[in-house]
């Protein structure tokens, strides 16, 4: 039920294009706790930006593909890629709005990807966005919590309490300790600190974490991801522009639903999964990774899906956190932008945001000590709920 | 801005594939005012019809795409896509959730279609369902008036009332009278009547029609969908099989968003370009079209569609309905299955019932005088908001 699938004789994924898609430009809103705007304005200036950094007008756009998570329920509205389109004055092309509770973002990437590979469209838009300031807690609090599987929401488990099961067990299990832990969180801030994007553009040391309110022991509030608005945006394309990033892998794959039901509490198979599918599309594996963005929704999940994905032996990851091996100068930098810990997460827009962190990443245009030197093939892994899906996209700079 | 995006090169959709993709299998679950199963459980029994109808094990999906319009704030929940899946007992696999309003069905039966003709899927399962007796009015009426523009939404317009506009301007122009437009209701009820599935297995007369309460004048009560629960599911494969019908073309176009900017009020330009692309894709047009599902949210936009989409002369869609012509028994056939009308619009799910209609009635198998003779060629419209988007399906019989 798993690998099987790739057997089955699905064809490449860019069937019948010469190159891979690229992406031509990319954009975002300063991530915040509160964006006064409304949601689709959000939407828009995350196209408008992306638009313009590909200097292409938006009617060379012939999809445009939204990912949000519960605009019906924080915004009380459906139907933003119809009113993204509106507003872009675009009419005559294919519009949809992609779902994957956290891992929206990159379903949406995902499906504008799969839209120019498959011929479908030539000026794939892709654009993530959320505004959680506007729902009350209550509202947030029970559409988040429902995405775990019946059983587990019936018990009363959330998102944060599995956190804090398996980041207990990960320390039980391996040499870590509970400073390691924090070292994820201080690194991504300090990574933060340095992105003008970021919601959180401060440093934090590793008692700042052990200080913080306790959330899901051990997990403290600064290992905790905070509630966001923002907007990201990247535009697909059939032919590669100057400048462009090749989309060399845009894999996706659902792992078992309820935690309970999964044999090992630190297994997230999904993320296994959609890295294995991303690594044989692109024909390259974690080895040829210069830098990543994580889902790290939690601390301990950097750890998790790291090892998962083969960017570290199994048990070991904590130890290339130890090591400042995962710091902007390491070996392996992760989450170069402040990850969803620091920069924020805004559900449906992290996962292009991560996309577009990269794409600056892998052109190298950043600002001295905000890039990593070098880079030429990056890697983003957007989660849904506690691993239920998982979206891998590999990226690679033009050579 | 329109039809230039097919010039544009856009290739063929099926792409690579020797034969178009294929429906293997269908199902639904009967529609209903209010059904006591969770929403999840409607998508369930859908899916698991659709794969009894193609005798495929669920393990040989390998991606899923969930038609939904509103769960987040008609049933508090988000991620059905992933839901689905575990509750099928897949891993491994692709699986998102379409947003389009009214018409997500259609985008998710888009999406399985292009995973297929892409190359990216080989067994597509497209799930549409919404539950929307779980909403109470307040909620419901809000979500859905605010699909259209946020300008037109502050003036106090609701959908209602844009079809009354219409149904006033469409009497004003033509010859038709109040009683022809009442027909469409009439004979949809009729077609329902027979149908298993529908909603109201209750024929009206036309004095049922001008004797129900006014909605928004002239429309009256008996002249719009009601609020429904239920859920619809095709499989859609790459090989094809003993019994399937083949998607000729799956195409959707964007129309104006703002109804207030469409110069002439009687044009759905969404539906007459979905339909343009779908015919240019398929190689045939209007006059190969032997039985059509066309979406009658309120009895006015069956003519408008079927004007639209060539399936009528301009100004002559009621001569038609007048004429029986568009009856179960005439020569063009219009919603055998009962339409919107009467066989009941869970919004997520009408799109894919559309399709799940007119493979019965193309592959033969329906009950003497429920079926349409002889009918190769196909055709479902499913229209969001009002008309700011439009999927158009066309299916043909194996020869």
């Amino acid at each position: 039920m798993t690998a099987q699938h790739r057997d089955a004789g699905v064809p490449d994924a860019s069937l019948g294009l010469d190159d891979p898609p690229a992406i031509a430009g990319v954009g975002m809103t300063e991530f915040a706790s509160a964006d006064d705007r409304p949601l689709i304005d959000l939407l828009l200036a995350a196209a408008e930006r992306a638009l313009d950094d590909a200097e292409c007008d938006a009617s060379t756009v012939d999809s445009v593909h939204v990912g949000n998570m519960a605009a019906e329920a924080f915004n009380e509205r459906s139907g933003l890629a119809n009113a993204l389109t509106g507003s872009l004055g675009l009419t005559g092309v294919t519009a949809r709005r992609i779902e994957n509770t956290s891992a929206s973002g990159a379903s949406a990437v995902q499906s504008a990807f799969e839209a120019v590979a498959g011929g479908h469209s030539t000026h794939a838009l892709a654009v993530g966005g959320e505004k959680m300031s506007s729902a009350d807690t209550a509202t947030a609090t029970e559409i988040i919590s429902r995405i775990t599987h019946d059983r587990e929401y019936e018990q009363g488990v959330t998102l944060p309490s599995f956190g804090g099961l398996a980041a207990a067990a990960y320390l039980d299990a391996y040499d870590a300790d509970r400073r390691d832990l924090a070292r994820i969180s201080v690194k991504n801030h300090a990574n933060a600190a340095k992105n003008e994007y970021a919601q959180f553009r401060k440093r934090i040391d590793v008692d700042d974490v052990l200080d913080s309110p306790a959330v899901a022991s051990p997990l403290r509030l600064y290992d905790c991801c905070p509630t966001s608005d923002g907007a990201a945006a990247v535009l697909i394309t059939a032919e590669p522009t100057p400048n462009a990033v090749s989309v060399a892998a845009c894999e996706s794959a659902t792992g078992t639903h309820a935690v309970a039901d999964r044999t090992d509490p630190l297994e997230i198979e999904s993320v296994r999964l959609a890295g294995e599918y991303a690594y044989e599309s692109a024909g390259f594996g974690a080895e040829a990774i210069d830098v990543a963005c994580i889902h790290d929704a939690f601390s301990i999940l950097e750890w998790l899906e790291m090892e998962e994905l083969g960017l570290a032996p199994e048990g070991d990851a904590w130890r290339l956190t130890r090591d400042g091996e995962t710091a902007l100068d390491g070996a392996l930098p992760v989450n170069p932008g402040g990850g969803l810990k620091a920069r924020g997460h805004p559900l449906g827009a992290t996962g292009v945001s991560q996309v577009v962190e990269l794409v600056w990443q892998l052109r190298g245009d950043l600002p001295e000590g905000r890039g990593v030197d070098g880079a030429e093939r990056g890697l983003a892994v957007n989660v849904a709920g506690f691993g239920n899906n998982a979206v891998c996209t590999l990226l690679e700079a033009d050579a």
